[in-house]
């Protein structure tokens, strides 16, 4: 399995290797990097992206900073902000840099160390993911056969590009999740990899996530480097699909799941909800336990941010409306808790649709299905 | 009014003018043709598109044929086939076709004659269709206002770039429905428009609909051509948009109404019907009665059309997913009759929500709301 894992960032032979993402995914390139700058250059222009992999990468760049001024505590200082400021809004950036910068004074074999335990703690982490994940879709798809819920499942295929073998699980994902995200395998699409590890998956369908098209352009060349079966849709087929019983599980990832369960992800992944609620099909969050923020009520609470008209008037480099056209770009929405049937952490998977809390429940893994 | 119209096709001064709607949104030509085979041509690589329109203008190529081949039967006769099989799958391009060739015996004038009958037929229908749909769509937001019914309407607008005036209508519409889609006005957005004329619309969130966007490219040029207020959207943003109270009806066109008034439509009209009903904003098509097909019993029995990866790994000349990824690609879905409010077609309204059918209704206009 080693040789189809992304491993997105790492440090190899005393540097810094990242794929560089803004290639992707028509051309694979290997960026190496031994200087602070050269890393915080490639976090601005989003060489490496995802909240996971970035964290790692700065605490990486750290180590490289701690070896490049060895005698200057200014230099070092200085380096450090850089590396902390390269992406102002993310959390994790931050926090990563400085848990690696407060081993300097230990040195930088140290430091290097706590890069590298960074980095494990989140390979550790998605491994867990995938695993209970995995564990989860295989119970909820037996019980959704078994029960054969919804309108639109168990229909003729009238000549649909049906994917084979109702025995194989057919899952549907939006954004990227995978190890691009992270370092490696990375959240929802952990769980696939999984699946497809336990040669339990038939299917894929990828959609393709307007506005920044994260599908089309990161989950298919991560799903094709592992060998998954899959096939791209646009966006506004995913409900449809689903209620003609084309994918039997729905993953997504999420940037904030909140007190009450309700979760910020994606634009599009509440349309998904809905398809899966009308359908009959489980809708599965799959997040590190990090991401859990019972500081915030409910989604009611939750600011969305509009990213403005640019990247919805054009397609990648062509203009598509007229130039001046006015838009409405919500990044993200969210999912209330009732239509999400689980979350699935590193730590535990809790079922929203059975009444079970965020905080009512034991912080220890609640394993579903066989092992 | 007439200075913001859209009239699509039409025959001035001895030939057919037509607007190039391969330019659009970025020129705006107007083709003058006089030869029936350049129509032909036009109407092959799409500077005229839609049912409606290339119907009305296959009926003025007629003209055109019987014009330059006044003393040769058998060279007129070749041209109308030549017409009629511009577009295979248009039925109603033959069908007008033959409509005005079945005049050629009595010379052009009546052949032209029969023709703008055609466009002046077309022209009545969506006038038809802008005033029952508007005089629905303010009955229906009155009602809906005043029940506040769903759970997404009336929260705090939390910093979004709402639109001003609660007392104005916001209209959230897919694909192309205007007049280039028809000779003028069109279905849909003939509603929009006439809303706008009568000083009611606030707002008109136009989903860009993938993989063609048409939305993007046609209903943003029209919109804005009418001066109507307007924003675009990327598609999965729309179900979450009406969740949170943005939109006060949903207005879609129809490619097909069956006989229980299930509604095939534009790939992605079916997940706005989910956040309509989601959201209880009342979900209406806008159709001619010659859309209605009631030799099929149900949605069910409607084949849904794959056309393949190529339009959804990328757009125009940009190639987004690896080369060789698989797609599925639904052309259209189908929206059941159950989430479906209202039907408007040029002749009656058919409030399916209410329990009316397509042949419980007497074929007359049923008028909502004061005229």
């Amino acid at each position: 399995m080693a040789a189809t894992a992304t491993r997105t960032v790492d440090w190899v032979d005393g540097a810094v290797e990242l794929i560089d993402q803004t290639r992707l995914p028509h051309e694979t390139r290997t960026l190496r990097i031994s200087a602070p700058e050269d890393l915080a250059a490639a976090i601005k222009r989003l060489s490496v992206r995802g909240a996971p992999a970035i964290g790692v990468a700065g605490a990486f760049g750290v180590a490289l900073a701690r070896r490049a001024h060895e005698h200057d505590t200014s230099s070092f200082s200085a380096a450090v902000e850089m590396l902390r400021s390269a992406r102002p809004t993310a959390v994790n950036l931050a926090r990563m840099v400085d848990r690696a910068a407060a081993r300097a004074s230990e040195g930088f074999d140290a430091v290097l160390a706590e890069a590298a335990a960074i980095r494990d703690e989140e390979l550790a982490a998605s491994v867990s993911m995938g695993e209970y994940g995995a564990d989860l879709v295989e119970t909820l798809v037996r019980e959704s056969r078994g029960e054969s819920r919804g309108e639109g499942r168990g229909r003729d295929a009238r000549g649909w590009a049906r994917s084979e073998g109702r025995d194989g699980i057919r899952v549907m994902t939006i954004c990227n999740t995978g190890g691009l995200a992270s370092v490696e395998r990375g959240t929802a699409l952990a769980v696939v990899q999984t699946l497809h590890e336990r040669g339990r998956l038939a299917d894929v369908l990828a959609l393709e996530t307007r506005p920044l098209l994260q599908g089309g352009r990161l989950t298919t060349w991560e799903l094709a480097r592992m060998g998954a079966p899959h096939r791209l849709v646009v966006d506004s087929a995913g409900p449809f699909l689903l209620a003609r019983g084309e994918a039997d599980v729905v993953l997504t990832g999420a940037d904030r799941v909140v007190a009450n369960g309700d979760t910020a992800n994606k634009i599009g992944t509440f349309s998904l909800a809905l398809g899966a609620r009308y359908a009959g099909a489980p809708f599965v969050v799959v997040a590190p336990e990090s991401t859990v923020d019972t500081d915030v009520p409910s989604g009611e609470d939750i600011e969305i941010e509009d990213r403005g008209p640019g990247e919805v008037v054009g397609f990648g480099d062509t203009l598509v409306a007229p130039r001046d056209t006015p838009g409405l770009n919500p990044a993200f929405d969210v999912t209330p808790a009732s239509l999400i049937d689980a979350l699935v952490t590193d730590r535990r998977v809790v079922r929203l649709a059975h009444g079970e809390t965020l905080d009512g429940v034991a912080p220890g893994p609640v394993r579903a299905g066989q092992a």
